[in-house]
């Protein structure tokens, strides 16, 4: 990526097109590579972008829920989109990916619901304020530990729960808090800050400190901004906190807040994620 | 529901019809009646039902998400539950539930996703100790604040955060600790655990002490537990821990946590909520 593009890396990911209401197509791009296929943050971040380019959206995202049923190959895809139930201040979503299996004919390798809703002024309160850290320039901005094109898109700046220097087994913590933002800097929309919800390196990794397979299962995304707050907070960092709740059997969850740099939560989000041993 | 009942009141609500693979008619029950509509447990848990019967699944569920699109009406309703990709020990589904609209037509009340694995043997560990509580039989049953049918259909048995006796907006904190289980007792399986996630009263409710409409809009549970330890669960108790982390613009998030009376987590689940003020 030079600086004489004239895209950012994530749009050009975004990129859809479609000629009929709710089909879409679109393909995989180089800068959000992962080991074998896209980074998953990217094809959340592609579903809800088929939600907001679609003409008969009502209201902004409230929850994402995605599903990642089969590795997305390299190459161009389709995507549906389709609202299945429109209320007077909500509207529910269902979609799926799918791309040419070895045999040419399309295979489902992504499935999500998605809710739009209209937020109105209410009263409010948050129950997780966020923790007091360092700012993000007092923070060093991460060592690449591993070699994923999608890492250069973010600029990850570690507060702790770095990624193990030692993988001895050592482990004793799952969580993780880190500054970041897309890179080049980009102001914050809906689909950039799905595609963060999904940030955080597998926390079978801290918590074992062993680095096995691991790939996320399923993802939901809780949207607690509207557009206009994401607007203010702009190309300004968030602070990201992840960590584990269980690891059993093959499989272990993730619970994660996003806050803004003014303190005010944007996402909370889970996943269910298998592990290898 | 008298003792001479030869069918459990939640095996009443469960059952399910299918003379085509995948599609099946049920009806509400009135055993799980809330105030406009079934329990929204049930209903998640109705549509796992599908899933657990389908004769095409593979392993047990992992992951389960359900939409809340349109109140479902007493009588009743179709289920469609689909298996849309199946890998080697990962089976990705989806569901929706229709009911006849105002004109005769279909409309779908509820969406859903499903993922059921095969569980192996691996390492594991948890990062959520079940908290140090008094044992359910030092606990006294809840008195029934609102009435609801199917608060009937639990006994549970608070620790802390029951709902307020003063509905003053002096409210301080969302988190509620209550011991719970069917009523009559019955062994624990998939779905019953699956509606229990789903137990707790609005979190606006004990936050803002003041009792505002509200009702789920998406709820997600992850199931860290195989039937052999829900066997072994049996008719126990479960500990319940529900909290909100951010209440903003007509919706809050509710993250919970489930452990049997051996402190094994069962599932974590988490929902976000729509509150009118």
């Amino acid at each position: 990526m030079t600086s004489h593009h004239s895209i950012h890396p994530l749009d050009e990911a975004l990129a859809l097109a479609s000629e009929t209401t709710g089909q879409y197509t679109g393909r995989t791009t180089p800068g959000y590579w992962n080991m074998v296929g896209p980074f998953g943050g990217i094809t959340a971040a592609t579903l809800l972008q088929a939600v907001m380019q679609h003409p008969a959206r009502l209201g902004e995202p409230l929850s994402l829920t995605v599903n990642y049923a089969g590795a997305l190959g390299e190459g161009p895809f389709t995507l549906q989109a389709t609202p299945v139930r429109t209320n007077r201040s909500t509207q529910h979503w269902t979609l799926s990916i799918l791309q040419a299996g070895a045999d040419g004919a399309p295979v489902v390798t992504t499935t999500a619901t998605v809710v739009t809703a209209v937020r109105r002024e209410t009263w409010g309160a948050t129950d997780t304020p966020m923790p007091a850290v360092p700012a993000p320039a007092q923070c060093k901005p991460v060592r690449l530990a591993f070699r994923s094109e999608w890492l250069r898109r973010y600029e990850m700046r570690p507060v702790t729960g770095e990624l193990p220097t030692q993988w001895d087994d050592g482990g004793h913590t799952s969580m993780t808090q880190l500054w970041m933002r897309d890179a080049p800097a980009r102001p914050l929309d809906f689909c950039a800050l799905a595609a963060m919800a999904d940030i955080f390196f597998p926390r079978v990794w801290l918590r074992r400190a062993r680095q096995v397979p691991a790939g996320t299962v399923s993802i939901t995304v809780y949207f607690h901004a509207g557009g206009d707050l994401l607007a203010q907070t702009g190309t300004g960092y968030l602070l990201g906190q992840a960590r584990a709740q269980e690891f059993r059997n093959g499989f272990f969850d993730q619970t994660a807040l996003l806050w803004n740099e003014a303190g005010i939560v944007l996402a909370t989000s889970h996943q269910i994620v298998y592990y290898k041993e």
